[in-house]
């Protein structure tokens, strides 16, 4: 029972989700499938890059993810696949799959060619339905890798800054804001050791000249409901969150908001 | 595994959608379910079909449809089911169905009567999952449609006006606007060589006195960001867009408006 | 293939359900799971227990429900397996289980202990993934609910307030407001031959002051479009509803707002 996932900014209210699927279960009827999110903010990448990493790493080994974030679609951006160490990722060559795929350990990019994989006729607006599904519902049936394109190495490698750490500060940035508000930094827990944030000593967070102070918790009812507070979120990173509330509203950030802590 | 889809009015907050896939679940496990919206507006049975039709083409043979979305539940509307070539649709007997069965070629059509495929007690209120899902799991299940009902001739078929193509001019209405706000009309691309919109060439288009010009492009990447383009949409017909926009809000329209191209 | 269902507060933006899947289908590839609604308002265990009661009755024996509204996280709360006469229950020991759980017949209720059922690091804020996904998964595959963990009788048993019913009226409270406006109370059908509410003749419906007068009906459309009536919900308790438009709306009503019935 092979796993497809799918992650799109597609939104739930129209049939391209469902059209994606039926494309699969056309080709590979013993898949099965299961949504990451639809719910990207349209062709917002880094989001769609984010939402996907953070979800990859719990899926079974051999999981085929579908992404399908592309603003480009039609243009000259590639259709790529990419072969980790433990599984396949297909979408479009912007930046969108590399995240997650380097998490596993990237072993080949093909640009994806082999016009049989595709459907019959390819619509220049819905490659999701027309290339990236039928490619995953051709790979879950065993075509191997190899055989849907060329090998390519000069695919898209986003940018994304990481969290610069200096001896008394960490200039930080704001990766994604979750649907509790909480908001998640690009401060990895690994390199926590190295920074003035640390489990039982406060820490001064500035914003737009704003700042405030927070301790770094372990869980949100550490602190009383209504406060600030940080913790290593289950993703992994640095995330201020408020107990019950919406740190992205008290303190106004958004994605790509820059961070600056101190001691 | 036979293929069950589920289209309706419901929304996601309620449970709604899990009680009728608990109740298919409960008559045939092995049933795959797959969703193909549930963010119809409420009792839009326009958009209900628009929906349904757009992605019914793309699942297996053999797939049954189950749509609800129902203001007459409970009232003397019919339960009915359609056998068409290829699927199986089950629903109300208001014109919700109608549009994704007659692409795929109507054979029969059932008054849903027979009482043991259906939940022991039907509420008068929810007829999706006490007598449209137990219905779809049976006919999932191997039971035949002609065991279900009798057959009618005298069903709901809607009246959605067709695109008027005139010598200098189309008249056109607004079938559906998507979530990125695409402006699908009901123009279809097999008609387009019969009127004045060309590739290559601009064509205007008027909405309450109000005109643009825009060119019919093969992909939205066709134009700058930001700008106006027709295109026919992966779902075959006419479509207005903006690069990375919306549409639907830049002409100021929506399901039902009217518009005229010209040259 | 065991039935795995899900509900959260999490929404349906960030891969935080996904993970759940991921989990579930790593330990347990056969399951095949369901969301029953990850639309929970944050926080509000009242409306994740009435929307999980509302849908469990539904599903197949031997089903697993896991249910995630959990403010407590990471704090004192412990973590809970319920065993009922029909199925499974697991979350956090915080009342969100009980009224669907209690609907079934409790047999046991286990406090989760066990370790290795367990993800090999837990998180503090997300044991929805780390403990209530592997543990489901794991009695998914035949793990006895008894080797999870040891039994407790002290358990939180909510206490959602019932209707009370008088010799002229009846005190009821707004126990859910769905999708569609329709106000759902606590006056449960079994009790509505004591009442005054009853079907043929009218009643009168006070709230804030205001007072309305409306029929008992069976379905929707037994009045006109726009007008207020009372029935039976699919739930089995007295509903208030518009026809083809929003009781919630109209009486200004929310969970939780106190409703006097009488004649």
């Amino acid at each position: 029972m092979p796993t497809i996932t799918l992650l799109s900014d597609f939104g739930l209210k129209d049939s391209y989700v469902a059209q994606m699927k039926a494309v699969i279960l056309s080709i590979c009827p013993k898949a099965t499938t299961v949504d990451i999110s639809h719910q990207v903010e349209r062709h917002n990448l880094r989001m769609g890059a984010f939402i996907l990493a953070s979800a990859a790493p719990y899926f079974p080994d051999r999981t085929i993810h579908v992404a399908v974030v592309d603003p480009g679609v039609g243009g000259k951006r590639r259709p790529i696949l990419i072969e980790t160490n433990r599984c396949i990722y297909v979408g479009p060559d912007n930046g969108l799959l590399f995240l997650a795929a380097k998490g596993d350990g990237i072993r080949k990019v093909y640009h994806i060619v082999e016009r049989r994989f595709m459907a019959e006729q390819i619509s220049a607006t819905f490659h999701g339905r027309d290339i990236f599904a039928p490619v995953a519902a051709h790979i879950a049936n065993g075509v191997e890798p190899s055989r849907i394109g060329r090998v390519i190495t000069d695919f898209v490698v986003p940018d994304y800054s990481e969290a610069r750490i200096k001896r008394r500060t960490v200039d930080c940035e704001v990766v994604h804001v979750d649907g509790f508000g909480n908001v998640v930094t690009n401060l990895h827990s690994r390199d926590l050791g190295k920074t003035v944030v640390r489990y039982g000593s406060g820490f001064k967070l500035k914003h737009k000249g704003k700042s405030v102070e927070l301790k770094l918790c372990r869980t949100y009812s550490d602190v009383q409901v209504g406060s600030l507070l940080g913790l290593i979120g289950s993703h992994g990173f640095l995330e201020i969150a408020v107990n019950q509330g919406s740190a992205a509203e008290r303190l106004e950030v958004a994605q790509g908001s820059k961070l600056k802590l101190s001691q």
